[in-house]
């Protein structure tokens, strides 16, 4: 079997052994770049980074990929700006026009779920680079190689993701794909920034092992840190849990400073992600709210001796630069991992590689939901609402719901 | 005899021969492509573009050729910005370095006649890739491939430009070579967007069979086309017809409805291009007359089975999104060709190939006029206006009247 | 020895002996482009521009060379705005990541000391494109390796700097450079546009024979240069030739117009560089003002039949466009030097080309001063006033005076 041919979008269209494909072969990559082998797989290969965002790491990793399989790139750096976007062309007349130049496109666009349409009009393969708040599939590649590389494993690894985890799209894809490669996850999020109930219910069908907490909301003075309201497994335990709280300020602060001990030495992977202060509720937050986000040297006092600190960058302030120095701080290694997993990735969808799996597993395509006339998705940034000739699609849920095809917004059936 | 080293500038820069050289290289260029065969013409040569304007395709498929050629490209795709066209320095100074650096180089520029300075201080090949609303002769030569291509011959074709004719350089540089190489020339524009004088002077020369329309103003009930003003072939003529009509309104559109459909059998190819909204005169045309300008099924419908539908890209609202399933719909494989019809003119430029035709016509090189100084180019977009240092010059088309050697506007001198 | 893994932020960074390495190695690098000889020396490298300014000489001839090399490129030609520096990402953080994907990086920053800055976050060589107000060493080495190539040595030669002394970065590198190998400089510089204090203090370190004039302030009517205050040698004697001076217009007037003459005639290369009028002090200065900074056919008249003039581009208005056409006029040739200079740079510091030179002098690296805690640099521009995480760092001049690591800005110690 083949992945020639095939689009990633999100991290879903691949299943675990494709993944694992990728990552393997992401290792032969790494250790030819190493032994400074020449690799001519993609020798008179056209990849087109086309980016309406900025990018720094996602861009350059993928060019020079490209550079180091012995392709050739052509580069639309500021889309919005020096292509026809600037005329009013909409996604699907740029991307039939450059499917016919390129061999493969990689698609950065501000709108959840463009990637998607970009990919529908494309007989090349599309990557995407990140669409909106929706999904970012090769930062979620390289951690996972990050992690398996620096731990060993995914199965079994407790990662803590901790920050903005609504609307990074970095950790949706990666939450989805920890959860599918069984991982034991723990969620540290403020109020309203937890994760999508999209995603929790796509994890609650991998069955996955879920802790959330509601906030870190201050590192009390023997260096220990307050959870405020613990969110415990279910949204039905986390009703009972909240009933059955006394006076809950102090008790939970006590139970907390245990529990982060406790939390901190079980936890394999602490992976952060920008906070973004403007978007914190006033009043309700402040300067030492922030801090219970943040990673700084008494927070890795507390870690395991091998835990692995992950930051997809660029970072504000969540990440201190003193944890810089640090063995585990992993988010520079974890960076420079994205030219093999790209390589890797690249070679394998311009099939100038064949994966090893004799036959993969019959994929299952979910089949759209009928008779949707009508029916459009609600989700403001969705490109079906900017695009106007995209027809609004979905995949059935349940009879009164309904996700759309574009940006996975679940959409409620009257 | 060599194209190599020659700049291309305007159409009429090349002869009929030179033309068909270079469609007939795309040719194998691109059964080449479609071989997968590798081709290193032009390995150790490097391409500059150099975009003072938006691109998505001109400057996609000139990297996209050079790379399939074997050779590099150096990118300035926001010249404006990014180049120290930012900190105030002449066409001609960033010319005259450039081609220190580069093999070959293309350039766009909002101003008329820009790219025609800069070749005039250049000593390795300059290809425009536009020059404001001037020309952009590399889109002819896609165009006339295309044609070609797909109709096997442009001689005796019967092809009608619909839209803004005024102030798109495509459909300038496009009619003039129609003309040359004896295409039979439709014109429906809208009052005042009408081929400009110049141009419809040089179709003369070329004794075009010329038919001009100034608008399709309705599409009435019964789907067919009313044409408001019909204009007959010559400008005297249209003098005639206007006086001859009686209740103007009426008779003119029955006479049309009719017509319309004796003219639509009767193209090969139906060639549009972008109407802006916000240049129509207000008051007199409305919506009902932008539709007028505009393909959609009913007109497909009443179209040839074997006509092309043309467009340049990107489009707006002059091509439904549902003309794009037809077969007729030709202009994504148009956008398409630039790549093969761009790696010929690249290849023959450097030298890199030569043309099988073992001499040329001798070509005759206008002279300029003489005793000119003190006369100004009346263009307000010449770039002579903006880059003070050029020095004004013509040529003589009669003793009273001389063409801008940079923009091709009329001078008359008193 | 080698200069592999070497960074070039200062034109100090190279003795004058690595200098000489770069230019022997660059006019072999020209004669093998001119013979179309291809080079695969850095074959499977890969060179990242990152331009935070606009450039089009420094980016297009790096860019240039190392595809001439056999290398490839990862452009980011407006870092500002599309790579992640447009959402605050500190360049520390830009280098520690671009490292792990580039061989060789070269940046452009407005900050003084900027590059310094990445340079010491990077494991690969870092080139300083330009950082602010304050060195661009690689145009230093085209400038050298012009007057070489062009006059034939640099030891003893006459060469005068013109125009704005204080604010150009090109000049500061080339002044000291030129002090170093030993060429005789004069300076001519409106008030307040002289050399910085510490670029003086610098040269007087290296026993530079230096004259510097405050202004040419009129052309007079015979065609002769006026300048208006004589500041001789050393600031010491100007103060007394100041003192000595009678009715100072006229009597200055008188002197400068025979010394002028003298001077041309003595000088091998003029140097100018662009004077920004928005810069000038209003009142002060005027047209006549500005034009005495200025090199025209007048000048030219005055000056040497084997004259260079030379200048960074782009040009304003001090260099006019008659000056082209003379032999002397060496601006453009200048700038395409700076391919094979750069080629030549880019191998030798990726240990693709191995220097001649057996064994290289032992380079003193100045010790940084201690106990500088609290002590900041006062220069506004400077990179450790805007990336705060970056420790100021000092070299001790005497036990008073402190030079700022990054910047090269001298701190009083009180």
């Amino acid at each position: 079997m083949t992945l020639a041919g095939r689009h990633l979008i999100s991290i879903n269209d691949f299943s675990n052994e494709e993944i694992e494909a990728v990552l393997n072969l992401a290792d032969e990559m790494s250790s030819a770049i190493e032994k400074g082998k020449r690799l001519d797989l993609c020798q008179g290969k056209e990849l087109y980074t086309i980016f309406y965002e900025p990018s720094t790491r996602t861009r350059s990793s993928f060019e020079t990929a490209m550079h180091r399989l012995g392709g050739t790139v052509v580069t639309h750096a500021e889309a919005q700006v020096t292509s026809s976007a600037a005329k009013g062309e909409s996604i699907a007349d740029t991307i039939r026009v450059l499917e016919r130049y390129a061999d493969i496109i990689v698609m950065r666009h501000p709108l959840d779920g463009s990637t998607r349409l970009a990919a529908e009009h494309s007989s090349v393969p599309v990557i995407s680079g990140g669409d909106g708040a929706h999904e970012h599939p090769t930062q979620t590649l390289l951690d996972l190689y990050t992690i398996r590389k620096e731990k060993g494993a995914i199965r079994g690894k407790g990662v803590a993701l901790c920050g903005d985890l609504r609307h990074g799209r970095t950790v949706h894809s990666l939450v989805i794909a920890l959860a599918r490669f069984g991982a034991e996850i723990t969620c540290i999020a403020p109020p309203d920034f937890g994760l999508p109930d999209h995603i929790r219910d796509i994890l609650k069908a991998y069955r996955c092992k879920l802790t959330e907490y509601e906030s870190l909301e201050d590192i009390v003075a023997e260096g220990s840190l307050v959870l405020h309201q613990p969110r415990v497994e279910s949204r039905e335990s986390r009703v009972e849990s909240r009933g059955g709280r006394g006076t809950p300020e102090r008790s939970v602060s006590r139970l907390q400073t245990g529990f982060m001990s406790f939390l901190l030495e079980n936890l394999d992977v602490l992976y952060f992600t920008r906070l973004q202060r403007e978007r914190l509720p006033t009043g309700k937050i402040g300067d030492a709210a922030e801090e219970s986000y943040r990673i700084n040297r008494q927070l890795l006092e507390k870690s395991r001796d091998d835990a692995l600190i992950m930051h997809p960058l660029p970072r504000t302030n969540e990440l201190a630069y003193e944890v810089d120095q640090d063995k585990r701080a992993a988010y520079f290694r974890q960076a420079g991992y994205g030219v093999p997993v790209r390589m890797a990735l690249i070679a394998l969808l311009l099939g100038a590689v064949e994966t090893r799996v004799s036959e993969w597993p019959k994929r299952k395509t979910p089949k759209l939901a009928k008779d949707v006339s009508g029916v459009r998705c609600l989700n403001p940034r969705c490109v079906t609402q900017a695009e106007r000739y995209a027809t609004a699609k979905f995949y059935p849920v349940n009879p009164q719901l309904l996700r759309c095809y574009y940006c996975d917004w679940m959409v409620q059936v009257v």
